[in-house]
Formats: structure tokens, sequence, C-alpha cells
């Protein structure tokens, strides 16, 4: 049986370099997950003593504190610092990126607005940052109604999709005499559903990795389908059944972007193995 | 015979606000045509002595030189001031205000892109403000195969459409991190235009008043005869024949915007007295 990875599959950069921190970090806590993703979680816990913590209350000023890759409110940030413990900060620099700008275009009497997830850890950070009271919006219809200066400036939550980024600026612009438009998406996720589309097209069965729940997951499978007969969605190797193989020549794999490296390493070793 | 105007019609206040500058400054010059009409720079020659001088060489340093509405080159701005005359800035402020935005953006570093036609005037004047070399674009696909920086600022010609100005913005902010995004379209024409849709649909009659060779003047004319079957293009009240308004009750009146105030008069008067 040959395996082909998708060229671009699982965690994203922010992710690793987040993990690869932690690593290094033997017996840090993090304030909130590190990333979403329990067992990923789990083996830091296990192998290099790094805890999760939920409230900022229970962290322990005698141990480094990690800074989780979603980005932290600026006010916790202040908290922590305040505790006097050390401070590791493994925020994705895409994520610092639309802090950075929100707190400084604020400053210079910008009106902000986020698109993005409200209830998004990430975008509650990037909020936090805006010296004035942000505009945030899933989706232009929400922006229709929303009373805009006529200086504004514009970021993205970056997982979004920058077509309907551009639904938000356009109507931004025509409304407004400036708009400064950041575009802060981080086209992670897409290259991964792009590179499954790809690999899709040349293989008899692909394996998709991740959390069944994984809405990121469920879409990579979508994807496949429509190139490939066979397709299946697996938490990790125990889930592979042989029969999947039978008469199969090229599998093709993609993982979510909440799988890590180790787990997809098993499950290729074990279709290797067929 | 009832006769109704359009509710925009003819010249923006841009024009209005050159000519009347032109007629308090009587004997003045103006370098290049002060507006793109010439019967109104005729009258203005021979009610207020008004010359329009095409040379700079030519102008005469001992009279008022007038900026015409469309504005100038920087470099020419200098000459004049060196020349010691008086100037008069009759440059349309819709016009001034890019020219202000790609000198400002250009000293910040920003890469500067003038969305307009690179032989008009107006954009001529608008590009020598710029200190480094502007990317001027009639359209999106002219902006694909160009080399734009990270950091861009984008302004419009004042007559040209917003959602044309959209596709170019789209395209500068898939490309760049930050895109300025200055709206400097004037509405003027646009609204001409929607006034004349809107009157024609309950007129029997429509005289569209303008130049036969002017582009916005017959393009009043085109939506004109979406709603209405019985309409003509005229450039003064002597084209105007009785025989059009036979059985006509409602007669509806727009002009291109270069047709001055007192030809739109002249065949309100005529029309009336059938």
């Amino acid at each position: 049986m040959e395996v082909v990875l998708a060229k671009k599959l699982g965690f994203c950069f922010g992710v690793k370099r987040a993990i690869s921190i932690a690593e290094q970090n033997i017996n840090a806590q993090t304030f909130g997950p590190l990333i979403h993703n329990k067992k990923e979680i789990d083996r830091l816990k296990r192998n290099f003593y790094v805890d999760s913590v939920d409230d900022i209350e229970n962290l322990d000023s005698d141990r480094k504190i990690i800074i989780r890759t979603h980005g932290i409110a600026k006010g916790d940030f202040q908290t922590l610092k305040d505790k006097n413990s050390e401070i590791i900060d493994a925020t994705c620099p895409f994520v610092t990126k639309p802090q950075k700008i929100c707190e400084e275009m604020s400053g210079c009497g910008y009106d902000i607005v986020i698109f993005g997830d409200i209830s998004h850890p990430e975008v509650k950070g990037v909020m936090s940052y805006s010296k004035k009271e942000p505009i945030v919006i899933l989706d232009v219809e929400e922006l229709k109604d929303k009373k805009v200066g006529d200086r504004v400036a514009l970021v993205s939550q970056t997982t979004r999709r920058v077509e309907k980024f551009l639904e938000v600026a356009n109507l931004l612009i025509k409304r407004s005499s400036e708009v400064r438009v950041f575009n802060t998406i981080c086209n992670a996720t897409f290259d991964n559903q792009d590179a499954v589309k790809e690999l899709a097209q040349s293989c008899d069965i692909v394996i998709i990795i991740g959390g069944k729940n994984s809405s990121n997951t469920k879409q990579l499978l979508k994807i496949a389908k429509n190139y490939c007969h066979s397709c299946y969605l697996i938490e990790d190797e125990n889930e592979l059944l042989k029969e999947w193989f039978e008469d199969k020549k090229m599998c093709g794999i993609s993982a979510g972007a909440s799988t890590p490296e180790w787990i997809i390493d098993s499950v290729v070793g074990k279709i290797k193995d067929y």
C-alpha cells in the first residue's frame, strides 16, 4: 500500500510553535488550554509536566506561565505581569498582529471593526486591545445597521474566509472616507483544504484524521468525498479497519488543524504495514 | 406644457464653484480650460474678460491666474508661484483631496495606486503629488500584472464607478498586508443619472441638453430612453422642434455635467412657451 500525505495537513505554524515552546518549558503552566486539542494537552502534561489552568487566580506565581496560541485579553496579561511570574508568550504571531493593529489604530482615532466570532478567545483577546469599543461582526449583514465613523480600521479573525472579509471591507469603503484594511487572515486552514482536494483526485482511498466533532476536520472529509469514493474519518490508528484497504493501491492522508503529528505518524505506520 | 427638471442635472458643485470664482475675477487668466465646456469658456471671456491660456510660458505674470477645476501638476503650481503672480485655486475640493492623500501617503512609504485614466488632467495632477512613481490603472485587469508592495494607499479619479473601484481594492486587499482605501469618488455624475431615471418614468417626453459628443450626456439619453418613448438630445434651444411636443403633457429636462445653467434656462423658457 502506497501512502501519500497531503502537501499541507494538521497543525499550523502557530500551533507547532506553541507546542515546541511548551516542550522546552518543563513544569510550566498554561493559562487556559494551549491549543484546542485535548490529547495533545494530556501529552504535554504527561511528558513535560505542563499544566493547563483555567482560572487566572489558580495560577502558581512560582512557575512559568505560557500564554496560549489564541492569545488572552490585555487586562489578563497585565494581571499576570503583576504576579511577577515569568511569562512566555506563545500567542501565534498571526494573532499578535491584529492585537497590535487594534491598539495602534484606536489610539490614532480610527473606529475599529473586527470581522470574527465575538465568542472566540482569539477575538476576545484582539478586542481587548482596542482603546475604544470595537464593532465585532460575523458577516456583512451584521454591519448594515451599525454606525461606523468616517475613518475606520478593519481586521479579521485569522481563520475567516477572505471572500466574506472583502464583503465587509466593500460596505465600509462605500460608506467611509478612509478604510484601513489589514488582511490578518491566515491561510493555513484553507491550505489544508486545497491540499486534500488535490490529493483525493489521485487516490483510491483517503483517510482523514481528526476529531469527529471538529468542524475543520469534517470539512476535509466532505471535500475528499467529492473526488474519491472511499473516504474515512478516524480519530486515531485504533479505528482503522484492514478491509477498507482491500484492492486499494494508493492511500491519501490528511488531518485536521487540531491533529498532532504523532497521531498522524501512528496512522501512517499502521497503514504501511498492511 | 408642464416642464419638470431632474432633481440633479448639469454642472456639479466643483464646476459651479470654479465659474463663480472666474466671474469674481474679471480680467484673470486660467491655465488651461477652466472646465470642459467651450460655450461657457467663451462666455467668461466675453463677459468677464477671463482668458484661457494653454501654455504656461504665455501666462501674463501681471494678471491673476486661476487654477482650473481638474487641478494641475504640482511642478506647474510651483512654476506659477515662481512667477509671483496672484494665484486663485479653483481646483475642485474633491480633486484636491486625492492630491493631498498621494503626497502624504507616499511620504509615509506607502505604494500609491490611482484608479483612473492616466491621460485625464485630473489624474495627471494627482499623480504629480506622489513622492514615488504611482501605479495608475483603468481597471482591475491592468492591476493583475503590476508589482505592488505590502503597504498600499488607493485613491480614485473622482468620476469613476464605485463598483469598479471595489474590484481594484479587493485584489489589493488579497495581495497586501495593509491597504488604505480612500474613497475619493464624487457621485455628481451618477446622481444626474439616477435623477433622469426617476424623472423619465413620469414624463411623456424627455429633453437632454448637452454636447452630442459628451459621453455623460449620451449616457443620460440612453437611460431616459429605457423609461420614455420620446427622448431627444439637443445642444441648445435652437434645435428644439415644436412638433415633438404635440399631444404631450409633461416634459422632463436633464443636462450633461458640462451644460451651463443659462443654456438649460433658455431651453426651458422656449418649451414653456409652446
